[in-house]
């Protein structure tokens, strides 16, 4: 990964916005500018150089993981190690203001800062500044998306295997999670969703001890953290005899699914995209039932920008990685979602996720 | 639980830091007062009841889970949720102070609560409220602890029927994890660690691709969550023949553990118990190689108060849940590490963690 472009990138928007560094504290954004990926750790992108701080619990990891960063260690927390830093750095010269991310910072971190910095170093609340920067995937990272949602989408074919009634939802978990460790992901992206009957009309509906009973859609939502990078997939299937609504709906999810997809490309704006998939649901009748977004951007956090809402603004790009996928609850029947993991390209978008979106009945 | 006991034990805290009303916006802090278990939610504890607000996607599951607070849902974020009810709520009365979480809000939340709320409503900086008393765990917790570490113990036995020279630590991680889901673990608590060879020397090291090679320790150092409380345990295996300095290590980490495990009682404070693993290994001539500190509190968090570390001056209550970890690392050779939990009572301790400690060769 190319940490110096990433840091020098951030350097310019940093002294655009008139800061003489910036303390990145949002362990992502930080993985993201120096290749840290423990989890205690502060990196200060000074004007000529940066600086990553972390106790010695981390000693070995920082010197073999962070690359274009003088590494500091010590016994105090992080965030005394840069006071310190600091103190040593700054003799009589003009005051310094240093950058701090907002959305990142709790207000106890900012006493604690503020009361490690010598005299002549503000700290300023700064917008955010890396994740503009994550938005639009390098080729670097698109490969390493693209290993992560391969390894994720053999997950399914397991789940397929063992999905049947009266098996366990955590079993069927249990089985996608052996698989992901056994084929070398790092852990999975988030709690693996398989809800069954009811359930299935949980957006969140996390693996429970529950048998998956006859007659009803079984919601897969899982994701494996590969190279740092996350997956993010969903396929749903019928269990038992299929019903004629069953079907009705699913072919409409998929309509809307494939409709987004069809939608995204540069220039178009997040919410054009949700709006596609929102159309075709709305024609069908089940625009109430569509209760969440269309989307949001993957990268090293499973949910980043952009967010593929309704009335986005947000401009697509080549090289951003979006989720497209459009649902349907009948709260107290079934759900059903269908999602996959798509690039935007110069011309259009990649579709990442390999897996077939059939109607699949077991 | 007894979440109307909590709260009420909240309302008296908040009440002598002349507070209106708490803010809770910590996950496991609202957990613990009201049972919600979802990732998104806020609970306002006021004087004369609570309020929990949540957005739609964890509809069925708030009604499911919360108790003794009303439930506001809606299509916008929670803090603008909260600042609608505060705006009905407040008509000419007496300015109000509500006070939020310093260690849990971060800069951005704050602006924008301040932005949500109504004049005539203050928000103010709040020191940990709830933390002091999650640190007492009632006897409800320990019957979950108890749970929760009885069936993380088993994944050691399951460890010991596959680790052996040449399987990938991954591999010994995924039988773990695999069996931590099929007996009920809702998870993991932390990242399984699993370190064979040089990296059994990193006290974080998590499980890699690398095959466990001939002649050195693993340390297993793993947990599960159950009923939401978590289980921290750590065994360390010899593979291959055996070094009669190992073993020296070995037993001398195993008596430190001993020591500290003997030392807690109630009235004793966490420092001591840190000094008495210290004293053991300072004798063996290994006090340099204990590089981090001796325990830290378990329960609905992996890592929360007290910390049993050098000189702290908690002191130990009957109700207290923690570890007992001692450790001595040889960089670029092997490390040793035995942890157990422990749940401090009114005469001494309960040794929670059912596992034994003597030395094995696999």
């Amino acid at each position: 990964m190319d940490y110096k472009l990433r840091q020098d990138k951030l350097r310019e928007r940093a002294g655009a916005a008139r800061l003489d560094a910036l303390l990145v504290s949002h362990l992502p954004n930080v993985h993201y500018l120096c290749g840290f990926t423990g989890s205690a750790g502060l990196l200060l992108v000074e004007a000529r150089g940066s600086v990553f701080f972390t106790d010695f619990r981390y000693d070995t990891q920082a010197h073999e993981e962070v690359k274009d960063a003088r590494i500091v260690i010590g016994r105090k927390p992080a965030l005394e190690l840069l006071g310190q830093h600091l103190s040593r750095k700054r003799k009589g010269s003009r005051s310094w203001i240093i950058g701090f991310e907002a959305e990142h910072l709790t207000i106890a971190e900012k006493k604690r800062l503020t009361r490690f910095l010598p005299s002549g170093i503000r700290a300023k609340d700064a917008a955010a500044m890396v994740e503009p920067l994550r938005l639009i995937k390098d080729d670097e990272e698109l490969a390493c998306i693209r290993e992560a949602v391969k390894l994720g989408a053999r997950l399914f074919d397991r789940a397929l295997e063992v999905l049947r009634v009266g098996v366990a939802e955590v079993d069927v978990a249990a089985e996608m999670e052996f698989m992901a460790r056994r084929t070398g992901a790092e852990g999975m992206s988030f709690p693996t969703i398989i809800a069954s009957g009811e359930r299935s009309a949980l957006p969140h509906g996390r693996a429970s001890a529950d048998p998956v009973p006859r007659g009803g859609f079984v919601v897969c939502d899982f994701g494996v953290i590969l190279g740092g990078y996350c997956s993010d997939q969903t396929r749903t299937v019928w269990v038992g005899p299929v019903s004629k609504e069953a079907r009705r709906v699913y072919d409409a999810v998929q309509e809307a699914q494939l409709a987004a997809t069809e939608a995204v490309r540069p220039g178009v704006t997040a919410g054009e995209v949700d709006a596609a998939a929102r159309n075709v649901l709305g024609k069908a009748g089940l625009a109430e039932y569509f209760t969440h977004s269309t989307g949001h951007g993957v990268g090293l956090e499973i949910h980043e920008a952009p967010r593929i809402a309704a009335g986005q603004k947000e401009v697509l790009q080549p090289g951003m990685v979006i989720t497209i996928e459009p649902g349907v609850y009948f709260a107290g029947k079934w759900g059903v979602r269908i999602e996959d993991m798509v690039a935007v390209t110069p011309t259009g978008c990649e579709v990442l996720t390999p897996t077939g979106k059939h109607f699949i009945a077991v």
